[in-house]
Parts: structure tokens; sequence; C-alpha cells
């Protein structure tokens, strides 16, 4: 399978490549605005995983390229990114090609961060209304601390809830989800129920703030 | 310490009863709107923990008189109800009193739950509002599930968030859930950031609808 991360050159999408290229066999193809800057990351997480033991074919190019023939695209672009982002690729989407959203919307205020959903009610329902019709968007990894995912020491041990109104769409990213080590996907529902999801990340960040012990959090269900 | 839980006949109120009682030695009284319904309920979950075991102090009556002397007062009642309930028994707190609020508001929706915070930004605020002004007001609770609560042979295993602006209040509530086995308390920060923890409890319920192999689902922080 080919996933690519666009906006794969730091926090998210860099703790996705590295977990997916040394967890699995995938083709996983870091995007940038800039390709040159793609292409050095690229270069680095392969180090990165070398040093962990592994093999990883890992590649990096302009967020255009990335996407085309894609299975699977990553927006771990700044959520303020994102509609643009999906705006600036259409062209290069294939039907089919599942779309993922882990972008949150939040401010910070004086007592922390909290959430502020667009207009949409959800970032992903937001980016859904930017995307070709023929093109799935599932809600996923909004709740995993971008820290936690590149630290390839860390187990994880977390979970990630899964949304979005194509079944089979859901299945391959709770399927690609699980295939990275120390990871849960969970079923939250349909895409208009995402908003309950990222929501969760702004109480993440609280928490690391008011309690010491606490830097890069996630959440496990039980 | 003296533990009045309004609207203790029932759900969540019942759950922290029975552990309360069954974990500490604080006295423990049930509130409702109806004192003879209060009585017999707490005759019954002193029959449950007796039959668990352990020693309980637990009383019933109405929800005025369970508030008046409390050291601690939890508006356990349905959230439609939390801010006519705190007016009702405001004459009856004593200045210093503890208010927690363990309420949370949503409202069901095709997709699932969805958080409907009031306009005081969370129902925390909206009860700061209505209480008097030398009542400290704690936001806790709002992600326990009922069902786990009240089985005494779950373990729990789970975290509470405890939000609010007066710090000793605050960790007269984190003492008394740490007090009880397998909770463990955590700061989210002042009152104001209490939307971001009443806005997981819907992500909770609509994991247990979407995903089979959950029934009351806690959460915990990683």
């Amino acid at each position: 399978m080919k996933i690519a991360l666009l906006g794969g050159t730091g926090d998210i999408g860099k703790g996705l490549a590295l977990r997916w290229a040394r967890d699995t066999d995938h083709s996983i193809v870091v995007g940038s605005r800039d390709p040159e800057k793609a292409e050095e990351q690229a270069d680095r997480y392969a180090t990165t995983i070398a040093e962990a033991g592994a093999d990883a074919e890992i590649t990096g190019t302009g967020n255009g390229e990335a996407a085309a023939g894609a299975d699977v695209v990553v927006l771990s672009v700044p959520t303020e990114y994102a509609t643009a982002t999906v705006e600036a690729i259409a062209a290069d989407l294939t039907a089919g090609t599942v779309l993922v959203s882990p972008a949150v919307s939040m401010e910070r205020t004086e007592a922390g961060f909290r959430y502020t959903p667009p207009e949409a009610g959800s970032v992903a329902e937001e980016i859904a209304a930017a995307a070709p019709e023929d093109v799935p968007i599932v809600g996923a990894y909004q709740n995993l601390a971008a820290g936690m995912l590149s630290d390839l020491k860390d187990d994880l041990a977390v979970d990630v809830v899964v949304t979005g109104d194509d079944a089979e769409a859901k299945a391959v990213v709770a399927s690609l989800t699980e295939e990275i080590d120390g990871l849960r996907a969970l079923d939250g529902g349909p895409l208009a129920a995402t908003a309950a999801v990222e929501s969760l990340t702004p109480l993440l960040i609280n928490l690391t703030l008011n309690n010491e012990a606490f830097h890069d959090l996630g959440v496990r269900f039980r």
C-alpha cells in the first residue's frame, strides 16, 4: 500500500511516517510544499529507522506528487492549512483514495486549551466539504501526541478513534492503525461524530500543562 | 468527613455512594427530593456493602438536609435539574462546603452523542453562577460510567479529571477520589477548562455504541 503523509516533515506526520516505515512494509511517501525539504526529511527518517534496526521504504516529494496514486493520504499539515491543502491536491487524488484528517481546531485561553470547531461541526467535516465527492474522508490520529509517536522507544499502548461514513475506508485506516505496534483502533461512528474525538485533544494538552508527571499524553479506553 | 450525594438514588450518585461507603470511613448521606426514597436506597446500599464484606456509614434524607453541614456535596442529579437543585439547597450550604459537578450536557443525534455546552461554557460554570459566592465549585466524575462504578467487582483503573478555581477544594476532591480503589485524580486546570472534560463523555458513549466489546467505558491517560 502507498501511504502519503502530507506535511509529513514535522509533528504527527513525522511520527506516523516513522512508525509505519518501521512496523510495516508499506511504501511511505513524505509530502511537503517544499519537495527538497521532504526528500531531506525522508532521508533522516530512513536513518532513524535503520538505527532502530528496521528496513524502510520511505521517500519524500511535493504534496501533490505524494498524493498521486496513494491508497491513503494523511493530511498531517497544520490545521489552518488543511482545507487549502486538500484543494491544492484535489486533482492528484484518485477516486477511492482514503483521505485521513488528524487535525484539530483549538485556541489557547488563560484557562488552557479550548476546542473551537469550525462551522461544519468538525475539521474532518470541513475537509470533507472541500474534497472531491468520490474521496472518502476518515477522522483519525487526533489524540496522538507527536512526541510520543516520534519516540520509537515509546511502546504507545494508546487508542485511536476512527470516524467516517465509508465503512471500507474506515476499515483500511483501522487496519493500518493496528499495524503500528501499540496502537488500538476503535470505531467512533460516522464522520458527523468526529467533533467528539477532536475535542479530546485540548483536554490531553491541558492535562500535560497541569500535571507534572505527564509530557506527551495519549488515551486508553477501558 | 460528611459527603452528601444529591440525587444519590441512581446513576453516578449510587456508584459514588457505594464506593465511598465501602472504601472509606467517611459519613455518606444519600439525598433525594423524596426523603423516603433516599432512606430506602441508603438501606439497600448498606446491604450491598455488607454483602461485599465492608462496614458502611450511610444514611438517606432530603437533598437540603443532606447538604446541610456536609463537607462535600456532589450534584449527582440529572443535568437538567442541576441548577434548580443548587438554588433549592443554596440556603443549606455552609461557607466553604465544596460543591462538585459531575454533570454533562449532551444531545443524541443520528450520528451519536454530541456535547451541547450551556452559554456559561460548561455545566460546572453554570452551576458556579447559581451557587452562593463562598461555595467553591469543582468539576469531577463526568467521565465515570455509572454501571462500572456501581459494580463493586469492577476494579475501575480509570482516571478522574478535577477542575476548579479553589486549590484547596480541588485538593479535597482529588484526595476523596483517590480514596476510592482504582481511581486516579488528575488536575484539569481551572473551572473555565471544564468543557474539555465534560465533552469527553459523549465520546465515551459513542465508543460503547460503536464497539461491541465495550459496555461501561472509562478512560486512562498515559
